[in-house]
């Protein structure tokens, strides 16, 4: 039988230049800011009962103590590393530290990017990807969040 | 004003070996059928008014035929490539030919496997990916899907 | 003494996505179809007093099939494998059995596109190549197989 | 205590081009036919009261497909995937898959080949090697195959 | 017509360990401060009626927060990156966001240096380079500058 | 319509050690001299009224400097770099400095020979190649230069 | 004659993530906490006459911070730069500016983890290495150093 | 017609540490010592009026050596070189001095092992590979040495 | 005390193609000629009391034979050496034995164009570089060059 | 309970050319012989209740077979393999298969040396390494396995 | 019987830079100049009633034309390319056109020096190697030349 | 004033497998055998008043005890690894430890050889090569050892 329903708590981890979002180059990335990723993302959490709280931080070393503290004060995270996803041991350190449920999550989709950001070293520290939907990709990992937390649960 | 809405028509394709799913190695990929998946992804469409089928083949030519009907027949591929998704120029080309918005779609998250299955020739023919969440990576991308064909309904 | 001359019979193997040739990216391809391009292939080939019979599939074990076949049929093989140029070892292997001259063409100038089009696993078992004159490519090696293969038979 | 003696079943699964063996370079391949490999094989298996059926394909999603069909009806398989050693992801999967005991056969030894030989998509798939031995390397692979299915009865 | 003429303003950042300029290994790197550097650089500028104002830091990330400021409050940026030109993805993709002209600046000639200071990744999002001429390749790239957007406001 | 027709010059660049043709080792390279070459590229030539002039030179600034005179002299190039073909950035820069149309042209099939010879420096700065076929690359490449000119004259 | 004998001072500079130890993944590090450690190390440090203070940042350039101050105020360094010592050129030029004598440590074996783990940037900059004895890696480490200092002393 | 029957001479040669077959690792590598499979090879070969003779040497050139006496004293070599196979040109120099059919031979599918033991320095100089059926394999290898010598005896 | 201040001596060399210059593709070069930066060189250094003298080769051995001159003519050398600066060899062995401080000019910023000119060879053999300011590239590399020689004339 | 205290039995195994310590070099290596650094071993170890003893040889297959005796007569080994530790595969599978716990042991740090010595096959089969100290990286290496000893006891 | 003994001719090309000898870098090349070497060869061959004559030339094309030269009259070539010994594919196409006997000779021993010139393309075409003994290099070679054609001879 | 002139000690090396030279592969390798070339340079050296004796192994770490034993009773050393030449880094260390002048010598050049045969560990510790001349590249290298150390004597 399932445990009781918890409320599922979900970290949500921007990298860096990620605060410019909505600002630098809008006909690339679109003109839907940070904040407002944020207020959908915990819009759309509230109705599925859990709670998201978001963190944004050019620098590596805070990415890696916030991740740090989520073990005991979250349930999942989503983390898109951005540029720090292709150069940083230290946050796959954190994120395989933790053990928590992780989901990369990208808005242009890698793989038709640049030959240096197709090499991922945050990816094997997480179990799953979405990536090349905007902001929609965040919300998307959301609901693979949610969906794997409450399958946990009801082992 | 955005165009009268039309009904959304999705191809989804299966690669070599996906037929085996939900008996081959339950413990590694659970005994969800691919039957059962692609009945889940019909109901999920008809929910927004989509219809989808499904076409699953081992042979690599059978999978570019197919792909290549889409052209005048859908408005999307979902895609999992299975084993050909690192070895097969042929797909990619005929995904690049018929010109459909195209999103890779992957049970496991590639990162987490051996070495050749990190080099991706099908990926830069698609917008986006889905993998890690075994059946449910079809279900988000299914959502992906068509938030994208609406996007670009109303422009 | 040259031998009596012989009516020459030239297989023409069209390779993945060939089929939707003046169909797909016109403005990047051209216009001219498969099926016109065979038919000039044809009345250049009577022109010699020469046979061609072409043949397309998107399915690589087909190709190798038929190329097999060409070994009591036909006199020297012209071959556009497309995808198949750079991940076939099974056509590489077909056409060394066969042992007949044969011809590379493609369409355009592999020398300009993307990196993993620029290795070619059916190369070494040409005697050569003619690429990048669009529906051209085609001609000028019908030319070259025929004044080969006179030219073998003065010997 | 051993099992009673089941009545072993072994597929014989020949890659692309084997069918022209014997007909091809036969100053390199020799003339023996697979034809009469099979009837050799066969005679064999049966003086080990096991029975062996073969099987060639040029295709990859053939080879793919009677493999999977091994599942239920085979106890071991021999194979040569020929050419597609070296490209065939998706012939490991499902040797993979199938999760029976396969054994590599090559006619030549491939260490004496070209470089693109050396690489084997399909060796870890497989318990073991038998190769440089011409149609002899079949041979010894049954014995190979058969060995290895009684000392598992027995255990 | 050229535009009134502004003010020019422009941002220098002094990557990881040049604060220790002058002091550590001054046989090296000479016995040139940073403030020196910096003051002469004002100095240079304010002949040209422009400013500069330094930044430096050994935390990649406070770099990339700097140069995002640099977006709204500065004309071109000189970079010295040190040893961040080889590892920062996350400085060019902020040198990128702010679209502003960008001039790598060394104090040796990397060409002369280690191998792994070969491989810059800040460089290809700036426009132009000026190295190994020790304080003066400030000095040369702050004239570079300004005459860059002397020009650029002249068109 | 057409522009009135215009009579084609078409420049023929030799490479180094080409002046041997016809000496150096009969055996592989045919008995067939330079010179013959360019008396039957004129004769061709003649005949769909059009000129070649031909240059040979062993120095590949020499090289350089006739191309870069065909800028207001010639409507296309036919270019065998012979051995600079795999060294030489100076030839490809002069090439695409005339940007007029050029063909690569070598008398054997460089995929058979050595592996410095499967790179080539100066083939994406050509429309297409002819490989292969002995002296006669040179005039299937002569016959393909004439038919893109008519076709341009012809837009 | 040897100089009167100084107290030595060593710093002790823990990398990202170390401060988890005894926390994270305690059947793969042990329950030893860094606070443990550097308790260990300081009492072991008094019974030589030395001092040890530590050190723990997850940011790069806090530790690249603290390394220049080590400058005037250490006379050895322990460094354990865990994730950072794959990807810092920036400790590693921290570490030559200072020129003091520093030493590797590692709790595990890197020899025996993934292969990314094998490149050490800061290596170089060190004069030896413990690595592979959990905490004592750190104990012996400390023995190493003031064995060093005290034979420099006696030169 | 044949030549009359010699009686076949096999020389084995055993590589470093396969004096510990038995011993070490016996989950891993069976409990059938050496002596015992030299015992089984020379009851074998018996059978077929053949002699075998073994040699075990943890030294290199010890190995070069006894290969080298070959030369004149036996017919075939089956060669189990271990660690050597990854190393030894020395080994290979000696096998293609002696010129005698030898046979590669391995307990365990080097396919299914470390990167390091993928390449086969001494491979080249041998006719054919028996590898991953534990002690078996050298059984197959003696049969096939066998088959390989009479069939040589009948030309 | 300073060396009376002798009169400046400076070689400039232009390597392949830039005696096109202001003639091709001006688009991206510029309008401005060869000559004309010969000229504004000329002017800049007769204002700092040196003088430049330029010389322009495509031939890669008479660029050699110039700078081999310089050695009892010139105080330093400015070399653009375009396509050669990837390829030569000879020309850094020239620098090496003229042992003149010498300053790499290049137009356009290297780090942004194709992989092939990433890699410098003649770098190691230069003292400096300006790249990416087009024709400003060799100004401001003449007052490095100036202010270079000043400073060793003062020692 | 720990188990009662056994004597423990350490095996040092030095590789080529070791012998010539003291010898070759001093100014490099100092003046310590390999006879003054096993006494010194073998007297610390006196003082832990345990025994060394050493063991030199320039021949790889004898180091080999040394290591093997271990396997019955010794608890831990202190392996510095010299030259061998970058070639020897032999080596390496001789402490795999005596299963004791190994440490490395160099008195350079091999990451200051040259490329090939950065290659360690022998590392993946021991426990630990320290090197970097001379002589004494021996002595804290016995009592890095001395302590990991009594802690294996005491589980 | 041998031939009637011939005067053998033997041609000394020497590459860029060498013009400098004895002047450039005389600490590390000596101070004999090239007229010196050439004397004393001419000497040394005339002592075995031999001729030689030497070619110095800077340009890579003129070295190709004077080899080509040597076709008909001479017997044997030295060559020093110097830095053409690596990026040149000419001179070894000449060398292999003329057919001669061809011996590389370097003045130091290249496995002593930088990277890229541990690669010759120049080397497969020459029949032995002197290399590291200074001038006495050429003597050696002119030695191992009249000792080869005399050899010939003899046949 | 040089030195009295001291009677020069020469050791040659021969590696794995020269001792069958003149009994492999004759119409390769010739019919001499070691003990002809060590008769003629004895002879040869005596003509100049020096030793030289000859030592081969086929074992690796007996020709460095051998290097070793060198040091104080002979003045250079003539060496031809064979096969070591590849793979010891053992023999390098050696010489490089006897710290005498030494000749690499090698009957065939390498350059024309096999891949894994280009690579020489061995050379950096040499002085110079000779190659490709069989039998005479030793008596090459005799004459350049005893030139190379009659220099030196004169200093």
């Amino acid at each position: 039988m399932a445990r009781a329903r918890r409320k599922l708590r979900i970290l949500v981890v921007h990298g860096p230049n990620l605060n410019l979002l909505g600002v630098r180059q809008p006909t690339v990335y679109g003109t839907t800011t940070l904040a407002e990723i944020d207020r959908e993302l915990a819009k759309r959490a509230a109705a599925h009962g859990a709670t998201v709280w978001s963190y944004q931080s050019n620098v590596e070393g805070e990415l890696v103590t916030r991740i740090q503290q989520a073990r005991t004060t979250a349930d999942a995270i989503l983390i898109n590393a951005a540029a720090y996803t292709h150069t940083s041991v230290a946050i796959r350190d954190a994120l395989d530290a933790v053990a928590l449920p992780a989901i990369e999550v990208h808005l242009s989709h890698l793989a038709r990017r640049e030959d240096f950001r197709q090499i991922s070293l945050v990816g094997p520290a997480c179990i799953g990807q979405v990536s090349g939907f905007g902001a929609s990709s965040y919300y998307l990992a959301l609901e693979a969040a949610i969906a794997h937390l409450e399958k946990e649960d009801q082992r």
